[in-house]
């Protein structure tokens, strides 16, 4: 199965479609290629116009519900590359993803809840999902999200 | 116009001047250079040697007064990537910035507080002020700074 | 002194090792090289299966061991580094680092904290060791830990 056709997959069982737009709030681009190198912005938990998971992780917010924000936000980014490369097949290497998680005061499981994004690259991407990680429990996100994810990708060059 | 002078514009319209020695707080650097990318530390929004706006927004801070420190801290940066290429003309894409904004509970306008940095980059740079931008919500910053931007550059080759 | 000695050197006197397996603790890895850039996975201050200095500081924890922490997840890093590059003389330079602090309210010295990685840098790799760098104050860390450091170095070619 390719890449592209285990990221539909993934859309499937998330139950969501990231076939429209990806919106993103302010003055900025989604994406900035400089060489081999993309740099994507940070990515909340938004399908089409809703942020699905709001709040504080640790509070409001389960663990699980958190996980499901950053796989959100993990195919966020990997619908932006697709459009960009054509084709997930393109990424060579994941070199650094950074998780923001809007934590409740003594919540400690930012990595916890980065691995729903981690898992999701490696299921998606393979060997070539492995990638380098910063996880930190945040007070506030933008919009009240629970989760925001950016990264930086190598592409085949 | 000249990416110069529109940065000098910028300066004159902000009331301050970015003529002086760029202070950092600690044992390292304000930018260093790999090939054509240009790394910069974070900025805090200090004129001199003052940080101009402190605390935390949506308390003691007004969004407009943060969008202000936003708008001071690009223009540290660009400050420092105009003494060290010699002109702003020599960026050739901007590649990624980062917002952190001291924030009160429940303020989750990050990123109308990171337009007033990525505005900025857009009109002294014009179309190589694009960027890839992650805002966030933090508790505290250096100096109880309001506002901290840091950014990856890249120079003309 | 090579740098390697140097590290020993740090090493004792901090009174840890470095020498066992550098645990990380989701589905991702700890050091990402892409040409002659080298991406390292946040590291908090866990020597062995213990993370050593936890807690908010300015609130449990003094100034003092926040900076015993910083240093100890730069030592980490470097660690990392030293078995990659098979030495530390092959670092050709250090691009960024973030040093995130998880702050009490009203805490303010989060440079203050991150020079005690900075320091440590400079001490082992001399003028190779000078870095931009980006501080910031978040409500919380994995593992409760007090600290948090992440970076990107540039081999020698």
């Amino acid at each position: 199965m390719s890449r592209d056709e285990r990221f539909t997959q993934e859309a499937q069982a998330l139950g969501y479609s990231f076939d429209g737009e990806i919106k993103i709030g302010g003055n900025y681009v989604p994406l900035v290629r400089d060489g081999h190198q993309i740099y994507v912005s940070g990515q909340i938990p938004r399908v089409g116009d809703q942020v699905i998971v709001t709040g504080a992780v640790g509070a409001e917010v389960s663990l699980e519900r958190a996980q499901l924000a950053a796989k959100v936000c993990a195919m966020r980014a990997l619908a932006l590359l697709q459009r960009s490369l054509g084709s997930l097949e393109q990424v060579r290497a994941m070199l650094r993803i950074t998780v923001y998680v809007q934590s409740a005061a003594g919540f400690t499981q930012q990595s916890e809840v980065a691995d729903g994004a981690s898992d999701l690259l490696f299921r998606v991407l393979g060997p070539a999902g492995a990638h380098t990680r910063t996880s930190v429990g945040v007070l506030q996100l933008p919009k009240n999200a629970s989760v925001e994810v950016d990264l930086i990708a190598a592409a085949v060059d």
